[in-house]
């Protein structure tokens, strides 16, 4: 009793903040513990949870997808056109990121996209025009990842875009995306007008061939080592990506020296990358694709394979539910607004890129990106918290994309809804965001996080397929 | 007393360790603090040194010499040559890196890279002729620093060499340094084989002439932006450029594909800086070198001007005594080895690089990249430790050149020397580690530290002019 009255009360609260927020206003020492009940309570879905967590055939099954995920080889293998390289492309079809959305449901940017794509492709003269095309239903839109397809922000592919072709040499599916337009007022964003139309022609016409032939006399260029070597460089490869774009461009130009494309076109090519610094995001984004799609299909397993927005709804696919999304409205995200913009002004969640985070990369790589945090906000310390925190609601690590400030850690990858769900630790996400209306373009970047709702809504068909197997 | 009893006895030791240690073994918790006596305890210099700290003259001095460091703005404006652009380098004159040093003095692989510039200068035939004019006093040894230039490792400039030229826009110095041969078998690591001297060549009569060509088309470039981008890609501009290189060589291709310059020859150029990731260096080095050429010569300042290594000396020179240089011997480096090598092969520290330490780069950039601890040993967290620590030996810090992972914090710049001989605390250097033979080349890299007694020795004579002065 004598020792209890002369030591210091140690105190540690878990769960309701309050509680100890209660001790340390009066000048108490109190260590919180941020805890909440799995499932944010629901009592059913806890249940199920708990039957499927250490549940031996989602392990088994986890374990399966995970390895594919991990021995995926992708490979930047051509430019392709959108027609004619990607499945099931016939007719006015607009591909768009994110779950799929009607038109009539779509949020600004993503109409602005559409309109601009459609007057790109020469089917309409005018945005009043291509509007009314698109309500008039002439256009057939679908989900980017239907075509084995991302796309950054609002995603659109239309039928003449040109596209990175990126195989998994492992398991021999493909992936694309089309190529980056640059930051600012650029399509993706929802901006639609000449000038940006100009330069898809000209990216078309010019920058593609040329990419296009300088990567024919390179020869197919293994991404994984690019892209841990991006990490070293100081790249999250979502929202960062000077590194990659620059260790890109040095190879892309070599080849393109030894092709016979012109000078000029070569001198163009270089400028229009080397000025952009977020070129190879379109590259990082397939990759991830790549390698996701490996470890999708596969029975019983608990593992995210996508993470998209489309504006209105954050959409989730699992391994072991492989035939549908699910989905929740996107948050607004709030982070750093340009100067003139604020949240009011944002659309919501918006874009494929999320794809990166699923395969351990973008906000889960945060602590090899220091810098980043000048563009999406928060700080380098926050940075490592962030990656760390990831590792509790993954299945693994991937030993191939390291993270030097964390003593060359593998960086978490291989979401595992179960873990989510049990731990209420949100998928960590570094995201641009639109303005909420068309035409106009980027207006801010920002971390978020997506969404529990959309995790626990898997955990009760996840459940019932695994119950229907054993 | 009985409060006393019941509370943990927490102890700071000062100073020995071996006290701090003495508790520590039997369970007690101690903090010990890395403490030495000022001047390693030499009292004479003590006193003096204690008149010299907070001397309002030198206080005055040093705070113009760190302004015209921090003001100078190193622009690269051309590739040029040595015997043409160099002052004084006359007939058969060879510049080494480090303070001055006699032919005989000299290490393996100094005399190693100077046999082989003069067989490519065309003045022997083979290494014994080469030896045997060196010998007879038929080549004129200096300093690169006597001739505005800098050298990494053996740093032999010869006349016919091409040379990266590099204003001081500000104060209208100028700076030059070869350019940088690669990894491995090279001549400023001693290796002087015929392949080297072929490289030399190709190096003078196809890659300068593009590179100045593709100067002259782009326009000069200013260096401090690109050097603070690459320090937010993971470089420290000493022993990693990696960044630097990718940065560099996207601004010299759209240069060189706008010239006259033939396709093939640009694309040889890419090809050669693309796979060698140290080519920034020679650019970062003088860069540095005009930097603090511009503080040298402020009567009364104990700035550091430069720290420079022959392989048998360590050199110091100070901005208020700038006709002379401090030397002690230059130490042996306990680095990284690569496979079959260990510190008894090693050449002494050797090199001018040393120079992107005393401009707050290199080593005191440790935190700007974790990488490099891969190349030169310690761990991200050392880096850390590293680059906070010279703080306390600095002047000031550079608020152009910020660590991402000390959350943007400036880099510690200007080195005291009053502060080093008051602390201790010794100034950090990365180096990449010759073989003490010549005609090998690089058997490893390292963390070193300046010694402490070249330091001490710069006190008197700084007491005695800034006597003489009042």
């Amino acid at each position: 009793m004598n020792d209890f009255q002369h030591q210091t009360l140690s105190i540690i609260n878990v769960g309701l903040r309050s509680f100890a927020e209660n001790i340390s206003s009066v000048g108490g020492a109190v260590e919180h513990v941020d805890w909440r009940p799995p499932a944010n309570g629901d009592r059913e879905i806890g249940v199920k949870l708990a039957e499927l967590i250490n549940h031996p055939a989602v392990e088994a099954a986890n374990q399966v997808a995970f390895d594919r995920y991990a021995a995926a080889n992708p490979v930047l293998v051509g430019v392709g056109v959108a027609a004619r390289d990607l499945p099931d492309m016939e007719g006015k079809t607009i591909l768009h990121a994110g779950p799929p959305v009607a038109w009539e449901e779509m949020c600004g940017p993503m109409k602005g996209a559409i309109i601009g794509a459609a007057i790109y492709e020469g089917w309409a003269d005018n945005p009043e025009a291509a509007e009314k095309l698109a309500a008039d239903g002439a256009i057939r839109f679908d989900s980017c990842h239907h075509h084995n397809a991302v796309g950054p922000m609002a995603g659109i592919v239309s039928p003449s875009m040109p596209v990175w072709i990126v195989n998994n040499e492992e398991h021999g599916n493909r992936a694309f995306c089309t190529l980056n337009e640059g930051l600012g007022k650029v399509l993706r964003f929802g901006a639609n007008s000449a000038d940006i139309i100009e330069r898809l022609k000209w990216m078309e016409t010019s920058l593609a061939p040329t990419l296009a032939a300088a990567l024919k006399a390179s020869g197919p260029i293994e991404m994984k080592p690019l892209i841990a070597q991006a990490l070293h460089m100081g790249d999250e490869v979502h929202n960062r990506n000077t590194a990659g774009s620059s260790l890109l461009i040095k190879k892309l130009v070599i080849g393109a020296l030894e092709s016979d494309a012109s000078q000029r076109d070569i001198r163009d090519m270089v400028a229009f990358v080397a000025g952009n610094d977020h070129f190879f995001l379109n590259i990082s984004m397939p990759c991830c694709k790549a390698m996701l799609d490996a470890a999708h299909g596969v029975k019983g397993s608990s593992m995210v394979t996508a993470m998209a927005r489309n504006g209105v709804h954050f959409g989730v696919r699992v391994s072991g539910l492989p035939d549908r999304w699910f989905t929740v409205p996107a948050p607004v995200v709030d982070g750093l607004y340009f100067p003139g913009y604020s949240i009011a002004d944002a659309a919501a969640d918006l874009g494929d890129s999320a794809i990166t985070e699923t395969a351990g990369l973008g906000g889960f790589a945060m602590a090899a990106s220091p810098a980043i945090t000048q563009f999406v906000g928060g700080s380098p310390s926050d940075a490592l918290i962030q990656s760390r925190d990831m590792r509790n609601i993954t299945i693994g690590r991937n030993s191939q994309f390291t993270l030097p400030a964390l003593d060359f850690a593998a960086t978490a990858a291989g979401i595992d809804v179960r873990k989510v769900v049990d731990t209420g630790i949100l998928p960590v996400v570094n995201t641009g965001i639109a303005h909420k209306e068309a035409g106009i373009g980027q207006i801010g970047a920002g971390i978020t996080s997506a969404p529990l709702d959309v995790f626990i809504q898997t955990i009760e068909p996840l459940h019932a397929s695994v119950a229907a197997a054993s």
